[in-house]
């Protein structure tokens, strides 16, 4: 009688608490995942090669080729259900022979060397490279006001810092990118001759930060980025030397387009397989280190998620897909592309997650949704908080799945630590070794996690 | 007349809703108190003389001393009320000449080093070192049932690893850390000759973990920690073949006790001064590294705490001090000396903060605090989300600060993420170039945020 009684108060309780018992089925499934992911994780060993074997990988290169051919290799041996490339036509920008930069005629120290790189995309000074005095600005405003008459044949050197005393180092970056990616065209627009912008970094070290420039129609001049240090010490040699020269020299070249991939890899859905979850990062990175935390990271997360739901099994309700998005850095045309042909296909993409904030410990997840679709997200923060996510709130996507917006896909950012980003983004620090096995793993596990609710739930 | 009306407004206002106003200028202040440090906090490049000019600083050692002098002198150009050094007699252990660790006999293998290294406080083998057979066991179970006939004059190999699944590292550590404290003489009951411990690492790698051990009431024997790799190494051989031998040779001694110092600066109370918060780390570290993140980074904190009040002119209500604590890692000397004679001069400590989990990304407080205390302190929370601060909640304070838990002191631990501390801990990895200064200096505001909230307002 007992027996019987017991199960009556069980039926009770689950129809008048039916959401605490998903939840817990929910939770303990979540607890499957990341334990899965955190002791049998490949993420790691396959960054690794990523980085070690293959390396820098900017659109266009044999390297980025590699990467294709990899990662395709990696998800074809998974058992999935379709893996398969997608041809996008990419920019094929080449930095060419290493880039000089020099403070000449200082009344101070003379001549002295700084590093510089040139930015993505830019026009190379060529052979003999420019040489002109300088002038130091903080913002767009800041030149305008200086006019045609004395910007005209000079190079401006974009000097504003990013905002050390802003929690979230990506705001601190949205703060000052500016400079990089149109300062080389306002200058072009009153006359500059060549541009060298203070590295978007959050310490003063000797690392150039490269990273794009979007040239305007305006002439395309030569653009540098200077080291922090470089930027420090050139700024206090201006204060009492306008006369002082600067020189530098890049090789940088645009070439026509060239094919490359997009590389995808799908679990079919089991009840909706017209509903899409995309889970993604990008798979090209900058020439001048391996791309580890950008982001070779958010691909090896993705294609973990993958491995997970086959190694434990799991029969996802909605297909979803893993996608190594081509020509994030110069281009986006991967993240474009990806877009226009699920329109073409019509195809139902609900929701897109994004990692291309470096492999670091799990912070929050952010989304673009409308507030009723976001609050329906909110309720499951509680099965996050084990695993140091703290939040789903409002907040952006990412670049690559940012062309699905059109087509009611929900957005939602990946977001780990930010603190140590900005020391190894777009530099030669960008390597295997500064990135740690449990973070990673654990971001994998968030958006593994996340995937699961997604495709279990809909939204 | 509107000017008057306006006044009349925020009075009402002012009246209806005293705390959220005492909250904004909290806000303001703790804002205030960020922005110094991390635009002109000094505890990264005080963290790298320590580090670097210092260096490991075990009780006893010349650098022990060393960083007494250099923590005192660094707190004596800062203009405090008062900086003194509190004489504490401390364990003075030795590791001597290298440890060397090695597979003999093995019928797979023949001969294999291993990274091994002694336990702190351990007795040596001396010269010509101790060869036996193993017995390897998971915990104290295994090793009782396997009885004084079996364990009799063997080496015991503890080799229960850290559970990766759990997301907080000290949760698995403290799921392991009984081998290494109490498992020589766990072994020793039984007639073990000497003892091999599992390091206590998240990764599998070749550096081995020192970290204390504490003899009971029986024989010493000799005790090393072998790194992961080597211990899932001396496992696998294990399984096929009982009959290999381990050999280890260790010189290490305990010599009488020495004179050392904890080391105190303060700011003195503008209001209640008899009411005192510390906070503090602790001043030793391991002799295998530099003691970067353990706990280097605690007591560069601590002090940034009082500089970053002095440069913004803060008066405090309450007395604040910077502790640097020593001998927490083989003795906790300095902790019970500090309580000791806080009891004796009848001093009244209301809180106490300890930062000794890495000098990583912040993410909580934690506090041993009574309900309605803990209850008080959240009421703070808000105040800190935007830092990275999610939660202050029930949980452990510090080693160094525990022994004035019997003087109604409120203990409270800052808790960084624990992702990465277990990579370094104790081991020879455990050096400057793991820190990152945003994150020190994080640790720092929020240690300073929170002392600030309790100067203010009390507990």
């Amino acid at each position: 009688m007992i027996h019987k009684s017991l199960i009556i108060i069980f039926l009770f309780l689950l129809f008048i608490f039916p959401s605490s018992f998903a939840q817990n089925k929910d939770s303990l499934m979540i607890r499957q995942i990341y334990s899965e992911i955190l002791t049998h994780g490949q993420a790691y060993p396959q960054l690794e090669y990523l980085c070690k074997k293959i390396g820098a990988r900017l659109s266009g290169s044999p390297q980025a080729a590699a990467a294709v051919e990899y990662t395709r290799y990696l998800m074809d041996t998974m058992k999935l259900d379709r893996v398969f490339l997608q041809p996008v036509m990419v920019p094929h920008w080449v930095r060419g022979q290493k880039e000089v930069g020099k403070i000449l005629n200082s009344k101070q120290i003379g001549e002295q060397i700084v590093n510089v790189c040139a930015l993505g995309n830019s026009v190379g000074t060529g052979k003999g490279g420019i040489t002109a005095k300088v002038l130091e600005v903080k913002n767009f405003e800041e030149l305008k006001n200086l006019g045609k008459g004395k910007v005209n044949g000079k190079i401006v050197f974009f000097n504003r810092p990013m905002d050390a005393t802003k929690f979230n180092t990506f705001e601190a970056y949205g703060g000052a990118s500016d400079q990089r990616g149109a300062g080389p065209s306002e200058a072009a627009k009153l006359g500059a001759i060549g541009v060298v912008v203070r590295s978007l970094a959050s310490e003063i070290d000797d690392f150039p930060h490269t990273g794009s420039t979007r040239y305007q129609f305006v002439r395309q001049i030569p653009a540098v980025a200077i080291s922090t240090k470089g930027a420090e010490l050139l700024s206090s040699l201006l204060k009492n030397d306008t006369t002082l020269l600067f020189h530098f020299e890049t090789h940088c070249q645009m070439f026509p387009d060239i094919l490359s991939y997009n590389v995808i890899g799908e679990i079919k859905g089991s009840e909706k397989p017209e509903e899409i979850i995309v889970v993604g990062g990008h798979l090209d990175s900058w020439d001048l280190a391996e791309g580890a935390h950008d982001d070779g990271a958010g691909c090896m997360q993705a294609i973990e998620v993958l491995r997970a739901f086959k190694a434990l099994n799991i029969k996802p309700k909605r297909t979803i897909r893993a996608v190594m998005f081509m020509n994030e850095e110069n281009g986006l045309r991967g993240g474009l592309e990806y877009a226009k042909i699920a329109l073409e296909n019509n195809e139902k993409h609900i929701a897109a997650i994004e990692s291309d904030r470096g492999g670091f410990t799990p912070r929050e997840f952010t989304t673009e949704a409308a507030k009723e679709i976001l609050q329906k997200m909110q309720v499951w923060t509680p099965l996050f908080e084990p695993y140091g996510i703290n939040a789903i709130k409002q907040g952006g996507g990412g670049a690559d799945i940012s062309p699905l917006r059109n087509q009611n896909t929900v957005l939602i950012g990946y977001v780990p630590d930010s603190q140590r980003y900005f020391d190894l983004h777009h530099t030669a620090q960008d390597t295997f070794d500064k990135v740690n096995k449990r973070e990673l793993n654990l971001g994998a596990g968030a958006m593994a996690a996340l995937v699961y609710l997604l495709s279990e739930n809909g939204l």
